[in-house]
């Protein structure tokens, strides 16, 4: 590792991964960040709770289907519901730059307060930073979580055997192409609009419908889906089916056009599902009823080699799917 | 209210009052957030938490007697210590400046840890963001906290009444003057170190000792204690004594240089009591055992002039202290 931070080492790829690997992890010493979860459980008497936290950097601040605000407020409700929890409450912390313009600011406020409404949570608590001029970019916003977990339900990697299947509740890449089209002036992909949605309630039908079989939940944001699929594939492997995964043409051309795989492209409003082969049927209906997972789809199946994530394309051939290295899309969240 | 965000608006002071009360409150409609308490309070079965955040930009990262990793623990164990509530886990949100030294970046997350082995609490989850060179400084950190509530007990400034004393845990203004002297290159008072520190535990003690007689606590930090003191004092007035106030004479010199009043000058490591004079001893000998409570004293009373805070000078005069404008200290914490 070189002796500076990279824009890479916040990609959400391998550099992010050794970043937090070695210059955080080994000072904290904790458990629970070792995991690199995107929450923790925290056992309070009886009650086991969800914790998280995510900060916001998106630039723009306002892109097509969305902005920093919701951006904020829903990776946090993702987080809680990939671990099965009902959001309790959120926190909101600003930290603005002198000369952000205050209508945009209420715009953001606005638009966190229509989305928690939406997700049925409330901020509940917050904190304000105003730094000079030239020492920020407009407004980063950390947002922090508390869920409730259900009760006797646990998610994880380690809860997944060969043969379980892999579902996504819609298209992805659409958040990165919206916020990259807008950023690099790509015209054609103009009426793409980010897919930032708050997916708890989405979440909570599946389980309610298929409880215990569903054993592991990701939300595909910064590394998309090659990212977490390779988190979750350890001791088992992963085929996909080119296929069978929703991308919308604009997005798939918008990716060849800035050279990216939409399989590692950032998603907002997305959540992957391990589910036991016999139920998947089952999660799949109930995610086809929520206006969330209309367009939802049995996109692969968990084998037996592991640490494998591999592609069956729709040419026939298959490649590897790698964890990606770096950042290849800069502040997208 | 000029139409965009001005430095001042993050003082912890009238401005930022007014952003929040005229820009975030009404448009989130959080009661909880309405309070603008440092902390919110979470009901979940028969457990009540207490769940709070705060943004950390200070600069430069590392000052006399502390570091941004240790200010961002502190400030949030301390937020949860005035609620009474007793820790159970800190989340860290990492937003980085590519370029920032990975040997700083190393300094700083050995100084969270160690911080928070100190206040015996563990950071179990987070989130790191790494944006361009110039669109932040070295880095900003946003902690957030989770703690437990004592049953049977809540504190605010609604159970406080005339003839209640009010105590400090020792001297003021350290963290701003130190912080201060390092960027004007104040050199007499190269001695003042931060008073950052983590006070759950000495907090337990002093609830352990006198109970529901605690009737109020915070943590003056941004804004110091003429901010805290005006949110304690609607319903009833306070009168400080200046004489009774612990500040060291570099302290004292150096606002004096500055040109500001040490009550409004942040501190890291202090909490303001309000006791009921009949335990007010008890509570002061609870502080004075604990090695972040010798220099305790009892500094003024409460009184019946609603929404006063006065100040019966050395001199034997007296002067309204007002909660201050804006930003007098910019990137204090």
């Amino acid at each position: 590792m070189s002796n500076e931070i990279k824009l890479a080492h916040g990609g959400g790829g391998i550099l992010m991964q050794e970043l937090i690997r070695e210059n955080i992890v080994p000072a904290l010493k904790s458990k629970s960040l070792m995991e690199l979860a995107d929450s923790a459980r925290l056992d309070v008497d009886n009650i086991s709770l969800a914790f998280t936290m995510d900060g916001f950097v998106v630039d723009p601040l306002i892109f097509p289907g969305g902005d920093i605000g919701r951006l904020a407020v829903c990776g946090t409700i993702n987080d809680l519901a990939a671990r099965g929890a009902r959001p309790l409450a959120l926190s909101l912390g600003l930290i603005i730059e002198e000369g952000l313009c205050l209508e945009i600011f209420r715009q953001i406020m606005d638009s966190v307060a229509r989305t928690a409404r939406e997700a049925d949570v409330e901020v509940v608590t917050g904190d304000t930073k105003v730094v000079e001029r030239g020492s920020a970019s407009g407004i980063f916003i950390t947002t922090s979580g508390v869920g409730q977990m259900r009760r006797d339900m646990d998610f994880g990697p380690d809860r997944i055997a060969a043969g379980d299947v892999v579902i996504i509740n819609g298209y992805i890449g659409d958040h990165g192409i919206a916020v990259m089209s807008l950023r690099e002036g790509i015209s054609f992909v103009s009426t793409v609009k980010s897919d930032v949605a708050p997916l708890a309630e989405m979440v909570g039908k599946v389980l309610d419908m298929c409880g215990p079989a569903v054993k592991c939940m990701k939300d595909p944001t910064r590394g998309g889906l090659a990212a977490n699929l390779n988190e979750i594939a350890r001791k088992v492997g992963i085929l996909l089916e080119e296929d069978k995964i929703p991308v919308r043409n604009q997005v798939r051309g918008a990716c060849e056009l800035l050279g990216l795989d939409v399989l590692s492209v950032a998603n907002e409003g997305k959540m992957l599902f391990v589910v036991s082969e016999k139920e998947a049927q089952k999660a799949l209906e109930a995610l086809n009823n929520h206006p969330l997972g209309r367009d939802a789809a049995i996109i692969g199946r968990v084998d037996d080699k592991a640490g494998l994530v591999r592609l069956k394309t729709s040419i026939g051939g298959e490649r590897i799917i790698d964890t990606p290295y770096g950042e290849e899309l800069p502040r997208i969240c």
